[in-house]
């Protein structure tokens, strides 16, 4: 038997058949979330690394805490600033091997099998495959420009329905992009302290935020919240560090996890994140510069949309974030039917149904801006014109 | 509810709480099975990071398969060689976040909640955590100087148990210090063969061997094998890189759940443990180096409990490894009640009790011999003369 009951709910769908075909050579990818590598900040990491084996090799090397390295924990939890019930203390904070496995262990620690988590649909597949794996039942809630639709929500709380959590990307949600807006985290909050759930506040696109403000933090709205955050989008991907910052209770439960998971995250790179950030005024020029260049490329690729596509299908100009979540205009069109010929093309995107949790968006695409420079969303966007169908 | 199944199982021992105490400044501890840290290969890590971000950085950083770092993936093919079913190729090879993870994701991959491991009783904690976690039952087996006893593993199966998996280290076993005799190589990959169970042979210490060969690998006896690898005692625990080498659909079953565990390992670290691996000579020359260093620090400790505890405690010279699986000699003793005294009087060891399937092992107490150098070891013993009762 190689087949048991969690691989077969992690690995229910055809997407990642799907997703394998869009990394052929040649092909110009608007698929993955993946960060644009010219804004890796290769030479900060660089010197954090040679300091770190220079100056604390034996930390570095050496088995370290589960929790994480602690002058890391206490950078994250001066960034979040203080939540609902007051300061965060770095006790707070678990380190994760991204902010995937925070997500998993959250999801262990909270939600026996059968359990139940309500989440925007459409919804992050890394987050689907999370809840599916540990065996969760999933309360698909519709979603529109201002995010979750948690008067919905709060009918079917009324009508019975028990989330033991409620996910949410709340900054420049994946795929959809959109924000969720101030009254709906103020009412989301006074839901989860009347019902007892916990709020996911998955936020790893928060900092990529260039124009306007971000409305209030969950966080700081009850002490229900456990907040995900990631260094993937912020500085690079392949360092694979992450946290999460949770109630007290929640942190063990998620440490007693971690432990058996995988005993610590590299003791190496977690160093390397923290000697980075804390770089005086590294942060706030590398934001900067990843601010640039996002809009930059988000509003490129939105003007040859509206130019070349314009008749063909919709798109809105975001504030922040990796993402478009397009809408083909034609009523009919299959946006998974369409992503093997756009891959012959030599253009790739993922499909509406990638997403799907009940509903299957057949004419949404997520088309992300992050990875590829200018040129390259043009020349995606002519490949694209050769696929997408007129109305 | 905080307290999920999966936590509750995970967290059932109170071993967590008794362990913390072992690390209190001012302690000699033979506690962990931490590297000594003067091996570390400080200079070819920092080297080989080095030029991973300057010769290699957008792989280093960017997102990355899965399943591992393909010139990572090759290597360890290379190294663990030939299977019974043949060559041994990459695709076989699943980079994880240390032996540790891998140990979960194929119990999570081939063992449904209430189905059985067996497993020799003494047992790596490590292991016991991750069957706990995934809901499995356990099958004790008793062990002797020569492993598992796999004559009653026999008997059981003929009996009508059915495990799903057989967990050994066959290698300088955690926490007894046993290899596994040939005969009952033979035996245990006769037995996977003829009732279709997996054998999980977990081998962190192998390359650790200063005298004798080791006996024929399991993964050559029988292609229902998954060897579990680790750079953890060869390079350095805090990088977290780890392989398992499984039949192609464990393999595969495995990445699916770690996609939705972590995504994939450091990119990062990956690519400093390959290079390091993969520079000319580095390896044989290291392992030299670790043999004599452990080889002097075992024999150390051997001499030193004999000299001051011979009358109270018996212990065997050990051919490889980092422990040492002492009895005391006075029948009634306890060592998980010495281990506090033991930390009053600056000296930690683990009492047998934690490694404790079914049985309670209360006159054993595992002692590292790994982590400290020969002036440690020595006041370590004095202290542990402080406590340890005369029979």
């Amino acid at each position: 038997m190689v087949k048991s009951l969690a691989v077969e709910r992690a690995g229910s769908s055809a997407i990642r058949d799907l997703l394998e075909i869009t990394e052929r050579p040649g092909v110009v990818s608007l698929a993955g979330g993946l960060p644009n590598p010219a804004t890796f900040p290769v030479e900060a990491l660089a010197r954090a690394s040679a300091a770190a084996l220079a100056e604390d090799p034996l930390v570095a090397l050496q088995y370290g805490p589960t929790e994480g390295y602690r002058p890391l924990r206490r950078w994250v939890a001066d960034r979040v600033g203080p939540g609902a019930g007051g300061p965060t203390t770095e006790e707070q904070v678990l380190v994760t091997s991204g902010s995937q496995q925070a997500l998993e262990l959250l999801t262990r620690a909270l939600v026996d099998p059968g359990g139940l988590v309500a989440l925007a649909d459409p919804a992050y597949v890394g987050a689907l495959q999370a809840f599916r794996a540990a065996g969760a039942e999933l309360a698909a809630i519709p979603a529109d420009a201002d995010g979750m639709r948690v008067d919905v929500l709060a009918d079917r709380l009324a009508a019975g329905e028990r989330p033991a959590l409620v996910y949410v990307v709340a900054n420049f949600d994946n795929p959809s992009g959109s924000t969720l807006s101030r009254e709906r985290r103020h009412a989301l909050a006074q839901l989860a302290d009347r019902y007892g759930f916990w709020i996911v506040d998955d936020d790893p696109y928060g900092e990529l935020r260039w124009n306007g403000t971000a409305p209030v933090a969950l966080r700081t709205l009850t002490d229900r919240t456990i907040t995900l955050g990631s260094t993937s989008k912020v500085l690079a991907p392949g360092l694979r560090v992450g946290w999460a910052v949770a109630p007290l209770e929640v942190r063990r439960s998620m440490a007693i996890l971690k432990q058996s998971a995988d005993l610590h995250t590299s003791a190496l790179t977690q160093q390397v994140v923290h000697r980075t950030l804390a770089e005086p005024g590294f942060l706030d020029q590398h934001l900067a510069t990843l601010r640039t260049t996002y809009r930059a490329q988000a509003d490129h690729l939105v003007g040859a949309l509206h130019q070349v596509l314009g008749d063909r299908l919709a798109v809105a100009r975001p504030d922040g974030g990796m993402f478009l979540w397009a809408a083909l205009l034609d009523p009919t069109a299959d946006t998974a039917a369409l992503l093997a010929p756009a891959v012959e093309q030599g253009v790739a995107f993922v499909p509406g149904a990638a997403f799907g949790v009940e509903q299957l968006h057949p004419t949404r695409l997520r088309l992300s801006f992050a990875t590829a420079d200018p040129a390259g969303l043009d020349l995606a966007v002519a490949r694209l014109a050769g696929v997408i169908p007129v109305p």
